[in-house]
């Protein structure tokens, strides 16, 4: 299902951090459903979290945990801890009490993380029974495992990682991900855990992440729905040779680009494996007023039923891309300025088809299983690129048969 | 396709109204595909239009003819002669001519409606030869007709009929409409054309449309796109022997009252024919903090792709629908104090699944064909419903196949 090449690659330990991957048995399927990464001592740890209102309990408990630097992540696939009121929220604490029983640290210490299926108790007796398991499988190799163990309807498991240099000695990042439908960035959850062996205090740590995913995993969609549960953890060891990353250095801007890669590849690695996708479509809107009216017009046309269905069936339906730009709520907009490429093929221009555009050059186009739609406003000079798939029988299919 | 009861009624004729249809061969179907409606002189007439920034070509010119008294409405199906350019433009503007020609008429008194495929020139020359036709054929009692010449891929025609008594004397109020898909209300286009032999004069005319689109057709959502060619028209020809409707009246509230009703009517009956429709569902916000609040929570679960496959599947998935209301960006919302129903069956309380809701009550409900979905937000006093459909196999074949 999923589109293009995802081979989960090749990735070096970073030194300071360690996972454990076990098998709670939360869903009836036998593979290992939990993780719990370690943290050196002395790393810092920044997080984002869904902005939907109604968060998981692990949510509210990772967010006030946050404060208390961080030493273990707790992860679950199978089951959200999602609406399920008081109880879950004592189900996301007793996790992290009994985590921090068996490695001797402090509950408040522990960030926990739940994806899966809603409004269902979190079986913690399954989880705490798998601890130990996870515990003693602590390494720091075991990126491949770590990147299973968290997925849920994903086809396959999603990590990148990338070396960079600061101050001549290598800093390694690694990071993994899971989606794979609900993705607004959210629901049926997008999860994210990358890890550093920079040394960065926290709160540049985390103005770098908050960066990140703004211009990451908050730029792609697969149907527009939010998650309850939706995060994305960076932790920095620090126990890399390299000297400390600080605010306004060069250094920082090396660390804080690679950061933003790794998120942008994850993020569509998710929109690959979006439920049902068979089409990657690249939405870049061009010559907008503002990036935020750039990011609105993008949006707009990618969350679109109408367009999405469009390019599940090949059909270079333009018309459907511009009546999408036209309700993406502009002022003064002018569709004679508005320009629409598909790939390299201009199709509309002067406020309808292109003259020169033909079927079989669209129809080319529409073919290929990566396509970009450039979307050029004639009203500005910003610009920005949203991720999206396409909508086919099988989003239908995988949505409607998901509890059964 | 269709949910539920969806009989053309028999409809009266409206005194100083006439409609004539033809065939004009647009599309390869053999089916009446223009309408033509006459009004009586003194007639008073009020439209309102499509949001979306990019209009197509009838739409600017119908907006311009508006101010000068019109007597004809000139609409055709099988193609939106949008996204066309200079060319769509002119194409319009010789419907209008070409039809006042024949009735000695003046063009700009011609409100011109399209609907069907963006994108391709409007074929002038067919229409404009099927208009003697059409002309011949005005007559007051073509309801069903011209129900029917103005759909595309709905598959029933949609009417609405109301006698109201004004001071004594009926006063007959006849709407159709057309959807089908892409309706929020819109794209595929929504048209809708409500005449009455009211006495009312165009600004309080104009006043009630508006309101009347606003609680009725702003309330739907089949898949969230906006039409560049919706349109609504309200005639009034003043033939009735009722005294003149006047601002501020007790008959002006109850004709206006009527409208709305006759306004909620047909956009229920485009929701029922919504694209791949088989369940229809009534989203009722209650408790908001304001009426736009309860509006924009009842949008965004009507929109959201996961509800809509979940009612598909008869899945009682609560786990969405909280998750819908979470991202709907109100500010300070307690989770706990959100309460949803399946129709009658509680089914979230206190932040979670209820405690005495079964799956099996559940079940029940999630098998019938029409469902209301309250949502209790526990913030306020504001209340709205808004109606949608579910999300089928059949809408994205109907939308992945529709140029083919």
């Amino acid at each position: 299902m999923a589109v293009g090449q995802c081979d989960f690659p090749d990735m070096p330990d970073v030194a300071g951090i360690m996972m454990g991957t076990g098998c709670a048995g939360i869903k009836q399927t036998v593979k290992d459903d939990i993780l719990v990464i370690q943290m050196a001592e002395q790393s810092t740890c920044a997080a984002v979290f869904t902005r939907n209102a109604f968060c998981a309990a692990p949510v509210h408990v990772a967010k006030a945990n946050l404060a208390h630097k961080p030493r273990w992540l707790l992860i679950n696939s199978g089951n959200a801890n999602a609406g399920t009121g008081e109880q879950g929220m004592q189900d996301a604490l007793t996790s992290c009490v009994r985590l921090a029983e068996l490695v001797s640290g402090a509950a408040n210490q522990v960030l926990p993380f739940s994806t899966g299926v809603i409004g269902q108790p979190l079986p913690v007796v399954k989880i705490t029974a798998a601890l130990p398991e996870a515990i003693k499988n602590l390494a720091p190799d075991n990126w491949d495992k770590a990147a299973r163990a968290i997925m849920t309807t994903d086809t396959f498991p999603k990590g990148v990682s990338k070396v960079i240099n600061i101050a001549g000695q290598p800093v390694t990042i690694n990071g993994i991900a899971k989606g794979a439908g609900m993705i607004q960035p959210n629901m049926a959850t997008m999860l994210s855990f990358i890890a550093t062996d920079a040394k960065i205090r926290q709160p540049l740590l985390q103005q770098c992440l908050t960066l990140a995913a703004e211009r990451s995993f908050n730029l792609i969609t697969v149907d527009g729905d939010t998650s309850t549960n939706d995060a994305c953890v960076l932790m920095a060891s620090g126990c890399s040779d390299a000297p400390e990353i600080t605010e306004g250095s060069e250094q920082y801007q090396i660390f804080a680009d690679a950061i933003i890669s790794v998120c942008k590849q994850l993020a569509e690695a998710i929109v690959r494996d979006g439920e049902g996708a068979t089409k990657l479509m690249r939405i870049v809107v061009q010559e907008a007023l503002q990036m935020e009216e750039a990011v609105r017009v993008g949006k707009t046309i990618a969350h679109s039923p109408l367009v999405k269905t469009a390019f599940f069936a090949s059909d270079p339906n333009w018309g459907r891309i511009l009546a999408a730009v036209g309700r993406s709520g502009m002022e003064n907009m002018v569709l004679e300025n508005v320009q629409i490429f598909l790939d390299d093929v201009c199709i509309v221009r002067n406020g309808g088809c292109a003259n020169d555009y033909t079927e079989e050059a669209g129809q080319q186009v529409m073919n290929r299983d990566e396509i970009t739609v450039t979307v050029k406003l004639g009203r500005g000079q910003a610009a920005q690129e949203v991720l999206t798939c396409d909508l086919s029988y099988d989003y239908v299919k995988i949505n409607a048969e998901y509890r059964t």
